[in-house]
């Protein structure tokens, strides 16, 4: 079986580097094009990328032309990475012209018939696909995932919802240089220091939340009716947004419960193999001083939230925190889990 | 009027060190003995102390020996910064032995008869002085200052308690260093990490905070009667606790009767022009990504808390950010603070 | 008398924050007029600016609109912190124009008729003035600082120099970011990194160090004719280049009269006793582990140089650490020093 | 065929940690006892360590019981990462047990009869072993590899002496906070901060480079003649020693000659094919700003010197960066590839 065609847009950023990172070996999916910013536009890769991982660039993908960033000549099949402001103008193109784009880009994420999605917790909000205008013309589509703070939350979030209903979620998070791109954040700024703010993101992640937790209806989303409150810090960290949350939940849980419906949590990535899915979405750890971005963010290959320090809550009912990777489970690697769960459903057309 | 001798055990450590570093030019106290860990003892001081602070030891006390920890030819006034489970068995020695006992440690804060003291929130609790035993026998006493991560907080808390009254908070904190002291955090440990653990901050944070804004009556303090709950994290920062924090409040309150609130709070240590006191207690930052810790830590010679980020809570009213200098507002200053009080109010002899 | 007045140009980076920062008390010069990029003209100066210092924007200057950086309308003074793209179009116009140039750019720093000067080294080099075309047809001049890493380095060898002889020098230099601006070194680039590269920086060091120590004739200036070789490195610390340093002398020294050299140095900044220059311009330090960014960046309000460790090397003479702060000593602090020379010297018009 | 037992000395330490990593799935060792300090002693391994790699304890060494640092009941191959100080007592008595003690600890590096080996460098200085009064008496005997700081500099130098000669080398160091193990460097000492000064570093990388690429004859090995003066620093860094270098070679050699030195240079353990030697022993960067820590110390699974910035030295004759993996190729890994040395020379018996 030959492998699908992928196009990046975004390749040269943090995200799209992951992208490319994440693909070189993977089962169904090749890297087959790649667009950026106009400056890069003709370059091969290897000279347009500023590469900041650990692996070298795959040889084939380095010696890439970087295609201009229009539809003509592009795959089917596009993974993007792109700031919002120009996703919002690029990504309805390609979905015009008939790709399935997988976005991670935070443009469409909260538009009504744009499916946001996280395999573990809402592989059905996919079928929202069928009510977009584009996918009826041509073919095309969009699908998003969520913002990097709220993706390591709504999976500790979705066992706890399903199993004793959500109340009210507080959430506060110590969030990694990476999740800002490249060059983002200044050294200066963040050296020996906090930033207590992050431009729209307490935003993002509580409306995400909301939306990544409701219910498929005939007309849409219908978005879960917990109370929440996010406050999103940056510090001085590479890779792993951490975060302090509390919980209310409408039913009685006791504190083994909860950690045995973390542990034993499987969904439809892990039912259908998906080849990104983790073994285990979400690991409870019961050192009382884990997770920490250092020793965990790399746990299931950076596809697992790590959770830890379970506890009651003087004002709500328990406190915990949470890790996972920013730009594996909360970029490339949730836009890649999207496009397999895509595939094992059949939108992306027969092999 | 020659200045009144004091004390300092533990002056080895961080906060000792502080210490040192703020009565190097007291108008009122000066350095008179100095006791620490055995293996110092008899040692000058500069050879005895791993000097941690960016001023250089003063000369005076530089050459003072380093005395044993015990009352014997120590002076009626003692600064203490010694370690819980030391301070538990020193302390009241040294009360016994007829001397005031400035605190900062967290052995005897909770104890019934022992003032919790932050001057600006709760100057009138030091009362509780005349009832301890220590002081009718000898006329000593003891007097301790919060937690640093507590002290931060209640100096937001105290002018909405005040005004609005509180009904709940909940802070999430971002803690430095060197409120380990030293060696205190391994590098290995921190360099790009953040631990979701200090052991008994939570607590400490919790009753303390309530103890704080208690009310006294006949029988000693009545704890506030809000609902509380504190998470607390290190990141790799040297001085300064960032605390993200929400809460309600019984009263109505407008943004702007917040803010006015905390920037036009004064207090006892401001009334008496205490040494020590900074001029304004609270200052709010308009910049919406302030206070942070490069910048901001030393408002106020580090006795400042700044506030910053003030807008609505999804859960409960309202969200802000605060900032206090862990070694200085949140110990070593606030024992000084303390001992400034106690000198006004006559606790320390005829001046 | 009243205050001469000052025009910054490049206002709004991180060497003209410092400039503004160390102007505010100044008792020879004020802050009378900012330019800054085009992007910035026409805003007042506390909207254009990006502020990282830990002192407030001084209120005056936080009013003042940003000019165009034109001569048109600026004072006779000019404070030059440019890119040295710019500064090679800029300066030569205001000097031009007449005005006192006191750069810190590398532009015009190894132009033959242009002084390099750091006044504690070689003050008598600003005679070059004289030979400037500018001078004579219009008054204007340009005067010049080294660059941050060379004029630790030269402080700490100008006593050796004068006193030994050089024959012989290599440093490593381990240099803090924000020498390279702002935003300058992203901190993915840094964080937990060294990078082993600063473009150009070596090359500056090795030319700027041979004319800082060079000889004045009726030609110019004789470069001093020792070896030397810089490596350059950037390590993640805030503030403050420190260097390893090896040296042979032409003269046999005792280990005794070097650090006599570097304590007992005084120049003519000191007799002069021009208001930014340090009472010592080199303090050797006795402890085996100093000097350290963190506790000896500050020394002498940072215009001082801090030496340590010095020690037999096995392959020339003697090795030692030297530390500095970059952005004023090295910087902003450097052209101050240059222009309150200057001033002494009679080039800023009659007192 | 059956594994090798070994038992590890100093088990709970950073440098044991990594034997116990890179131990778990070796062809040839198994890890069958472990030794620690006496408070560890009897406690299971994963109660007695504090385990700070990113890896999961190995199941069945979190099981074993912590051994007394006896010789009784060890088996014999014993890998040892001691405190020198207590390596100096507990090495000689195992060796004269008749184990094979394959040390990473100073103590007894610059015996006479004591092997001091890289096995890409100098594999032939093994046959010291045969000159040792254990070996005689009870077939025990000690092998030693050098300070993790004289490592990656050996590697990079060896190609280049064998080919050129070596006369002089000038090393400066920036050395990672895990070579100080655990606790090790605190955080208050070196965030933001460079220290220096290492203890008794520069000392080691001078004696221990000369006796690496010495000759061995009859009566034991004669240091390589060259002149050399080595720098040593800490800086922010997890894993991974970045030198700056500067040598003169006895015989002229053009830059591509010298990258040809280093990218073909194969020894014993490539043709060997030990388990644990990398394809590469040294690997040449062409960008002009690596090596770096972050992205380069994993290369060759931490087993690759990787050089880079070769370029003209104004004193010598060039000037090159050197980094490697402190904790693998600098000390676990090291050992670990004398010990598959020695196995496959015979050293460690019939299996």
């Amino acid at each position: 079986m030959s492998k699908l065609q992928i196009g990046i847009l975004g390749a040269t950023g943090v995200v799209g580097q992951r992208f490319i990172q994440m693909l070189e070996r993977h089962p169904w999916f090749e890297v087959a094009w790649l667009a950026a910013s106009d400056r890069s536009e003709g370059k091969n890769y290897s000279e347009a990328v500023r590469w900041r991982l650990k692996t070298p660039v795959p040889p084939k993908v380095a010696a890439m032309k970087v295609s201009p960033a229009t539809p003509d000549g592009a795959p089917r099949i596009i993974f993007a990475a792109l700031d919002a402001s120009i996703a919002a103008e690029l990504e309805p193109k390609f979905a015009e012209a008939g790709c399935a784009v997988v976005s991670n880009s935070s443009a469409l994420r909260m538009k009504s018939d744009v499916p946001l999605v996280v395999p573990e917790v809402n592989a059905s909000h996919i079928k929202l696909i069928d009510t977009q205008l584009w996918r009826n013309k041509s073919g095309g589509y969009v699908v998003t995932n969520p913002n990097c703070s709220a993706i390591g939350l709504v999976l500790a979030l979705a066992p706890l919802h399903r199993k004793f209903g959500l109340d009210t979620v507080m959430a506060v998070t110590m969030q990694a240089v990476s999740g800002a791109g490249y060059p983002g954040v200044a050294s200066l700024d963040i050296l020996g220091n906090v930033i207590p703010f992050i431009r729209n993101e307490e935003e993002k992640m509580e409306e995400e939340t909301h939306k990544l937790l409701g219910q498929l209806n005939g007309h849409g989303i219908i978005p879960a009716p917990f109370a929440m409150s996010a406050q999103c810090n940056r510090v001085a960290v590479e890779d792993g947004h951490t975060e302090s949350v509390s919980i209310r939940l409408k039913a009685k849980a006791r504190p083994e419960e909860i950690i045995e419906a973390w542990n034993s949590y499987r969904a439809e990535p892990q039912e259908l193999k998906l080849p990104s899915a983790p073994e285990k979405p979400i690991v409870y750890l019961d050192a009382n001083d884990r997770p920490q971005p250092r020793f965990d963010v790399d746990m299931g290959a950076g596809m697992t939230a790590a959770v830890g320090r379970l506890r009651p809550c003087g004002v709500l009912d328990w406190k915990f925190t949470v890790l996972s990777h920013n730009t594996i489970r909360g970029a490339a690697g949730a836009a890649l889990l999207n496009a397999e769960l895509l595939k094992a459903k059949g939108y992306l057309g027969s092999p």
